[in-house]
């Protein structure tokens, strides 16, 4: 039913040394606009400002997701004669486009505006875009279709797994792909065996016990990857800044009508309401770093600052928060030295648990399969994941400030 | 003499591990703005329109000459003894600043525009510019020895050999850098055993006789990186159509005096002469992709559908080419499809040869020391490369043009 | 006052690149014959019975710890200055001899004979050996302080930590080592960084702070290659029979005279008392699978069923234990199929913590270093070991017994 | 027809990750004493004496070679539908089963002895074995096909190609594996690439045009695996010995009848004619190693000298040939020391082109399909290749004797 292409497609890839492609549909998504403009938004935002190496794009990671769901798709015992070829293609499509509704920087993005990359991502397959029309022209239930396993509410409850829960595909290609690209050996894990132990068991995808040290393995792999990349400080800095500028841009905008010209770019902070698919489509992240190129020349200080600094990476220093006290006096320093603390002071918390069973919904925790047949949540089943479950949480509080208002 | 940091600072990195900086003025030169600059350009152009994970940046690829550079100054057995500090302390920014006039797709713009990223260096190196002002602040003669060292003409002869030559760290940076991104095996060579064969022999570096098979893996990584990577078609293909939408800029500015503020970010191809310092710094690879959406809107056909396609990867198809009239037949079908050839047909020749030392300014050669002490040009002491310098170029010719034109 | 070589030797490592030695007396040790008899005992005893590639050998681990000894001692932070010539020199002798008195299969002989390694490498280097002559002949010390530091009383408290502790150069390399030969993903860890934060605190190893996430992927590392590889129950199986092999052995010569010619490379098994240094010399692991063979000739029967199962890996069944019950049913079964369970029942049981802060003693613990210069055992200092630590035991508890007689 | 397992075994491994075993008949082959044996015989014999963690066996190359028999089988375009059930198994089994005729050091003892592994390979198939009655327990036919294709004359063309040729899964396996257990990076190429390019045409394995760099790659593999590794002076030096320690016993056995008792493991010395099966199945390295130990007991000086050189790694000196003058003056010092040159003196020369089509049969030959569907043989397609073949051949000649006898 699904046209096959004459001759499988491979793309060379550092992670899974070839991604194959079979389907035409694939192929004609992967050739949309909307997909080739993820090559211009890096998968780590503001990481390679620390890792330098981390320059990898959402292309790359997408192209990856997908090869690691056509994997399970044909490896994971059980599976590929529990799916239809139209669900096989479908979970296929939804892994290549779970991130289609990334703009650059988006956790920035998402904390100004009232704006989400996964409502963004529906209303890019449901509206008027190219990947609509491609997928339509295949078959006209694929968009709704794949909608609804990004949003795990698809008829068939096994699909709803694969590309986002606890052990999908989407953190298996990242945290390979992350860990790849920064250098680090954190983020390795042994993906092979995971696709070995899985299988299907009453619609729920389960981790044979045999694999349950692999499974240890990913969940470290994971911590390990928050603390020493996702967290890391200076991302965090950057952050800092650019939700800085983004937030005097509209401050900017209520007395300066010429701004929304002169950053075009930044649509979507001049209006109510969401964003155009027009506005998202072209505003990728060159988009956004030739508007810090373009505030070195306005005459507002702060926005000509913050600017900058993104441009020439000048980012805030930053202190471990110790006391309230120390918290103030810091603040003063900032004011002291002439510079408004709505944009230059910051406080930060970050909070990871390797693995939460309890604050998760019941279809992506890691189901453990023992030789009996019966199964068993992952903190119930592993020893190691269960003290870390009952331990603390590991936290890290900061504050941001440029580095001469340290005293 | 010159100043240490408290602490080595250590970045982490894939291909070296770490990139270990010392001294106060390497770490200067990496803040200032016009070094953070080379993360917003491509290490490798177009390349990756074809290998996709080959997204890297000149940035990283100048820290990892850098570090090499570095490691032969300490490990290569009497190079450290040979050089004072201050040698020491320019070839390592030599390495790291060679590629510091580069802009985005440079070689598409130098083919275009009066433009030569060497060139472009000096003026900056030399210039009014953050980098400029560091080194001075450091030594007055700082840049002038650097940019003595990149167009190979430093008093002491042998930093002439260390950053650019046939066996520098340029290369050996650059084929382990995009093996490892592109995922190929093609790039690898060995380099600690290169490091440890180097010698300084007559203030020639030199390759002990033992470490020749590693010359001669070295040499052949190169070969296979050309033809499979620098020289894919696909990204030649970009190229071509790179090339063809700047011509149009030009073109158009003759007769459309609104098409310099529109396109304000391409000022180089607007007037006679050099690019200022300001224009190229301003000019990143951020810069250019805004400007291929900025043509989107264009009421230029051909200006609109060279930019779209550069953004979409609508790249044109190519064929081998075969004989005069196969080419006149593909002329004519572009021109049949009522396009102009000027844009939208193209001819390519791709040549190279492994290692030639014909070619070569002396002090560019390979020389291998024998246990006799004497020295002898890699082409005589290797079989494997003698047989090679001696047999016939490899040569690929390939015509380019949109796929609807093909019949 | 202690020799060098004329050129650093160096030995290619898939562990470290290169294994470099400086010392004439490094040199001399390793040439000497009891260190080569280290080529013909495997460094995992029976494990290569279930990880096939696992076939490296003691000698090769022996080098990798003086590595990364010699590492230590040039890299880590002011340990360096903190010691003598002659301190580096020991502990790197330390690091290299530390397995000099092993067997083949130790672990197995230890539990039959009254005989221990560690006991049997101090009688070697303070004996009548080759390697004793050879240290003697540089320094008269050097055998006992090379002991001292192995028996953890040198009177330089620092040695003592640097070759055997929770964090020493002996237990880094057979992590790295047995996880790259088995070719699992395990137990790799980044040594780099562990050299990188180590420094030097009132004469305590410690780690910076900067470095808990990587003794964190240290201690997991080993977790997890405990459960996955050396505690693997096919290993176990194997160990299980060569046990019982020198028990008969042993029983035997009570009755039958011959026997000890016939197998006069197992001499320590006929005689009380320790092996002498000639008998312990002779015995490597050849020696041991050429007494299989012979064995298969025996009139014995079960010394030479199980001798020919060693050396056909016929090996041992084994079941997870569940109750008495099911033991008792399987030993029954052993006993109903005519076989003695002395030799053909076994029961076994695996226990492992990660890392256990109260068994050890104080200065094999990890200690961590914050930025306030204060010290914290890691359990206290790290959430996740924390956790870990004050968490159940895994335990694994099995029965072995032949194929034929599960029921 | 051929059973399956219930369940595919897979056993890790560090060049293919998993070798998959699908079929009964494989794994109750791969649990015959005769191929269990194989993992008592090194793959590199001597050269873990140089290249210290190249302990790998003949028991894990000979698993690597079935593996990429069995991707050959299921990968390779067309090759599964070209043969039947019975033919896969069969290739899969030589794949398998192409080293069993080897006995310890082969080489050495072929030259001393009436004997070559491939014969007696055959022998074991066709014989008295337990893996004869395994082959014949499946199929009445399996052992003279799979001898037939291990003698390149089996009625399938296509199968004499695959185990063995210029491109064949021996050498491929044994490249990668002799690589990554070496630690160098020589013997690396792209496995997966050649499964994808290769191709079936007439009857004849081809690869496909833009397959062409990959197999460049694979052939400059191997030279300088041949050079670095394989030629090794230090590992011809061990064999140097080994074959006089063996000739030494044939003419010891002339005059002491005593000799053909103490060393029974080497019985096929002392008698006319092949090794019998069952000498060669005991006659492994333990047995060969423990009888150097032996020797170490012996009267006679020369094989007591030799055994122990070979132990305790005393090898044998070498220097490049330069003239007969230089030759007769070296065999005059050995003469002068007291020794005798027959077992004191030797001249050996190592000659190797990396590819030869001239002297191979036509279907050992590399062949290259282009795009229009015509074949080249490789040294025509490729350029590099071409003038490699046309150069000269690269030599190496060394004499050899002991250190104390040079001057």
């Amino acid at each position: 039913m699904f046209g096959k292409l004459n001759e499988v497609k491979v793309l060379r890839d550092p992670i899974h040394e070839y991604i194959h492609i079979e389907y035409q549909v694939i192929w004609d998504c992967l050739n949309s606009p909307e997909f080739q403009r993820l090559r211009r938004i890096h998968q780590l935002g503001a990481t390679h400002q620390v890792y330098h190496a981390a320059e990898h794009s959402r292309f790359s990671h997408s192209l990856g997701v997908y090869e690691i769901v056509r994997r399970m798709v044909n490896e994971v015992e059980g599976l590929k004669e529990a799916l239809s070829e139209e669900e096989q293609i479908e979970v296929m499509l939804a892994g290549m486009l779970h991130d289609i509704g990334h703009g650059p920087f988006s956790h920035s993005f998402e904390s100004v505006l009232d704006f989400n990359h996964e409502t963004m991502g529906a209303l890019i397959l449901m509206g008027e875009s190219t990947i609509h029309d491609v997928l339509v022209s295949h078959h006209p239930d694929l968009p709704k279709n794949i909608v609804d396993i990004l949003q795990h509410k698809h008829s068939n409850p096994i699909l709803n797994q694969v590309v986002s829960g606890q052990l999908d595909a989407d953190r298996m290609d990242y945290l390979l792909r992350d860990a790849y690209f920064t250098g680090t050996s954190y983020g390795t894990f042994d993906l092979e065996r995971v696709l070995r132990t899985l299988r299907l068991h009453d619609d729920k995808l389960v981790v044979k016990e045999s694999g349950v040290h692999t499974i240890e393995d990913y969940i470290m792999a994971r911590y390990h990857m928050y603390w020493q990349v996702y967290y890391h400080p200076v991302s965090r800095s950057f952050e800092t800044i650019l939700v800085r500028f983004f937030k005097r841009l509209v401050v900017l905008n209520a007395v300066d009508p010429g701004i929304s010209k002169r950053f075009a770019m930044f649509g979507p902070f001049f209006h109510e309401g969401y964003p155009t698919l027009k506005e998202h489509f072209e505003l990728d992240e060159a988009a956004c770093l030739y508007a810090f190129t373009l505030a070195r020349k306005e005459s507002d200080e702060i926005l000509k600052d913050l600017g900058t600094r993104l441009m020439d990476r000048r980012l805030f220093e930053y202190a471990e928060v110790e006391s309230p006290q120390q918290i103030a006096a810091q603040r003063q320093n900032v004011i002291d030295a002439g510079l408004d603390p709505e944009y230059y002071f910051a406080l930060d918390m970050a909070v990871q648990r390797p693995y939460s069973p309890y604050q998760e919904k019941e279809n992506s925790l890691i189901w453990i399969l023992n030789t009996k047949n019966e199964i068993k949540e992952l903190s119930q089943a592993s020893v190691l994941v269960g003290a870390i479950v009952r331990g603390e949480n590991k936290k890290d509080e900061k504050m941001y400030f440029p580095r001469e208002t340290a005293k």
